[in-house]
């Protein structure tokens, strides 16, 4: 961060005193992700200005690690020959993935200028959704032919491997370009190089199928330790490549997810998403809620009686719901996280049940008395205190159960766990906060006034 | 996961039958990988039985993969000598991790049995933190010297590739061992074997140090687009090597920290861990968390006459309160998602704060009125709707604003923003929920009696 704040510092000064010559000499010892780091930090004229002054190799590989929000301030008003040049440069699936960000117009125009041999494979590639394996493949493929000599692999990895960079594997290919194995780059240091590399083939290859779910796919590079992953049309034949770069992205994005539906936003939502689509995204779910919040609302409604008695006791009944509320969303958070990682499931459940009984009894007990002391000294009814302690250990027991027992229950059904927990867990702590503290108060009641 | 039921129900036949050999048979063909999901899919016995039937070098590759309940249940009793030969075959940091979770006596036990070179690398690595580049680098080095001729790195890189695997590039020292650059094995292929590999060297090389955090190793991994990273000690001697297989595992578990965050459970907590833990974990924040109940326990107090005369508005205060809430958790889901994911800071803020408002007016009005009516129905109150419908829309305007503002703020004072944004906002939101409600009640209260 110090680092990046002093070529920052450096590159602001060097802008603004027109010293832009200096700037290529000096930018061009960084790796593209830190140039990427620099822009993000800067003001928007001034990331333009840095950016045209990027190699165009350069620039294509910097527009590729630049936030969403830089990229489209950078492309807003770029020069479309520049663009063409700068999308020449890339791989095909960031190629195909910046293509889809312009508008309709912009990306016929690109694809238009484009070499028609990019085209046609950017093209391609636009034709998969987005979250499948077509969608984060690339074209560029490092295969030889099953019949062929080692020699002549080796001159065909040498061609291909400028574009693709360095690789562990080649794929092995029929003549129908069906893939039938991966060959190791080491072994062909080893065998002389008129053999054919037929016997060098290691033929236990997995491979994706193009339509594959990217999160599946996510899960067999993680299942298997995989660095890169064949893509098969529906025929066996290879028509891409996923690799593991591009794979973290997905994982990394695939579990930030849980934290929208554990916050109550199951569709993919985007912070910069117009407010229509958040509208119609976060609405259907805040009237669940409200269904929920209405069942609470009866069992308040129970002991109408008993408040208009007793009118402090409105006062605290959210405090002895809320708590719970929270003792139930922390044992949540800790279960569906357990569960995500594969740490708990009903077969091994029992102890993590058992001790969420003890810890909402304990819990339960230090906030109850926390609670009474603090009522005690404000409002000076020692019953009162009683009550609220007693209520307090009764929803915080029932919190950090149903804190477990519902993920666990939802998952046993093949349900996300993440998803539906925390409505129902706070449904519950609500409901049993307001029915144990109002139905104590009313048992107790006589002693109360 | 039909295949993996499939196989179970083919295996748990066979030992059933007592066709063992057979297993052997059928097991061999499979990835250590779906062993290891077929294992966690059975019963304790039959997870000892299949396992004892794995030959050592599958066993050590299996052992590894299963989770940590299932490897309980499989090492509790096993013979000591097939756990040491298991060990012996796995790579350093593997068994380094499979004996820094044995109990003191066995692990001493263990590492006394093993061949004193495994030992003693395996010693080293404990020696780091679990959580820091060492703790999750392996020892095992591909590397040569970089005085070396071609054809000394290539029967180098054959005598050490058994151990290692297929990597696409080698490690480049100088005489002290420290770390001069890389050489990517492709390169070894098209230069004369008796010319020295310094011209070949990629001495642009990207390293840490043994005692970096992981988490900032793997967004080293992440920036850099990486499969893999040299580890040097502080005289910038070669130690260890990570790979990018070990690192999405580092990128899961931390992301799915988040979600831990989200609930208010502020540090590492297990969902098998013993009360003691969670209660040391949890109960601090349950504390913080009463003392924001109070807070809005003290708003609902200003307002005692108020419901004094009119009890019912005890019932309908959780629900305003309650709904705020959610609207406020689903802005901060997607708000820290956001920041997460790098998309918006302060210096982009306008829009997504804009659109907040919008959004918490839209999904207010459609909330209150849905509200109002049950309301009505219920208790025939036209006022009360009306009150209701208002502090709402109130509320849940303010519960989006706080929702995207509260994150914001803390990420730029750098703290990070799934930790206290959820108790922030829902004290906002419990606050301005009774204010607005119990406010309006009070202003409207002559229509209301």
């Amino acid at each position: 961060m110090d680092e990046t704040n002093k070529d920052v510092k450096k590159i602001t000064d060097l802008i603004e005193d027109e010293g832009k010559h200096y700037i290529k000499e000096y930018i061009a010892e960084l790796h593209p992700a830190d140039i990427a780091d620099i822009i993000e930090t800067l003001d928007e004229e001034k990331k333009k200005e840095l950016f045209n002054l990027l190699h165009t190799e350069i620039a294509s590989k910097v527009i590729v690690e630049v936030n969403e929000h830089s990229r489209d301030q950078i492309l807003e008003d770029i020069n479309k020959e520049k663009l063409t040049d700068i999308v020449e440069e890339m791989s095909s699936d960031d190629a195909a993935d910046l293509i889809a960000d312009l508008s309709k117009e912009e990306a016929k125009d690109l694809l238009e200028k484009l070499h028609w041999k990019d085209s046609t494979e950017v093209q391609k590639l636009l034709k998969y959704p987005e979250d499948t394996a077509g969608g984060i493949m690339q074209t560029e493929l490092l295969s030889v032919r099953e019949e062929m000599l080692v020699e002549d692999a080796i001159i065909q990895l040498m061609a291909l491997s400028e574009n693709i960079g360095d690789v562990p594997n080649v794929f092995v290919v029929d003549k129908n370009r069906r893939l039938v194995g991966i060959l190791p780059v080491r072994k062909l240091l080893i065998v002389k190089h008129e053999m054919p590399i037929s016997g060098i083939i290691d033929r236990n290859v997995i491979s994706v199928n193009v339509n594959e779910d990217q999160e599946e796919v996510a899960n067999i590079f993680k299942k298997y330790d995989l660095v890169s992953l064949a893509v098969v049309d529906d025929d066996g034949r290879l028509v891409g490549r996923i690799q593991i770069d591009d794979i973290v992205d997905v994982l990394v994005e695939e579990a930030s997810e849980d934290i929208l539906h554990f916050g109550g936003v199951y569709q993919d939502e985007k912070v910069m998403d117009p407010p229509s689509r958040s509208i119609k995204v976060r609405l259907p779910w805040l009237i669940i809620n409200l269904a929920t919040a209405f069942l609470a609302a009866s069992v308040v409604g129970l002991f109408e009686d008993t408040i208009q008695t007793l009118t402090i006791l409105a006062m605290f009944m959210p405090v002895v719901a809320g708590q719970g509320g929270n003792a139930g969303t922390q044992a949540l958070a800790v279960a569906v996280r357990g569960i995500a990682l594969g740490e708990v499931s009903f077969s091994n459940a029992k102890r993590p049940l058992i001790n969420s009984i003890i810890v909402g009894l304990l819990n339960g007990i230090v906030c109850g008395l926390i609670t009474a002391l603090i009522e005690y000294f404000w409002k000076g009814s020692y019953m009162l205190g009683v009550v609220l302690c007693l209520a307090m250990i009764i929803n915080l027991i029932i919190a950090c159960f149903v804190g477990v027992i519902i993920p666990l229950t939802l998952k046993w059904l093949k349900i996300d766990p993440a998803i539906a927990s925390v409505v129902i867990v706070t449904t519950f702590t609500d409901c049993i906060g307001f029915l144990s503290f109002l139905g104590l108060a009313t048992l107790f009641i006589k002693y109360l006034i």
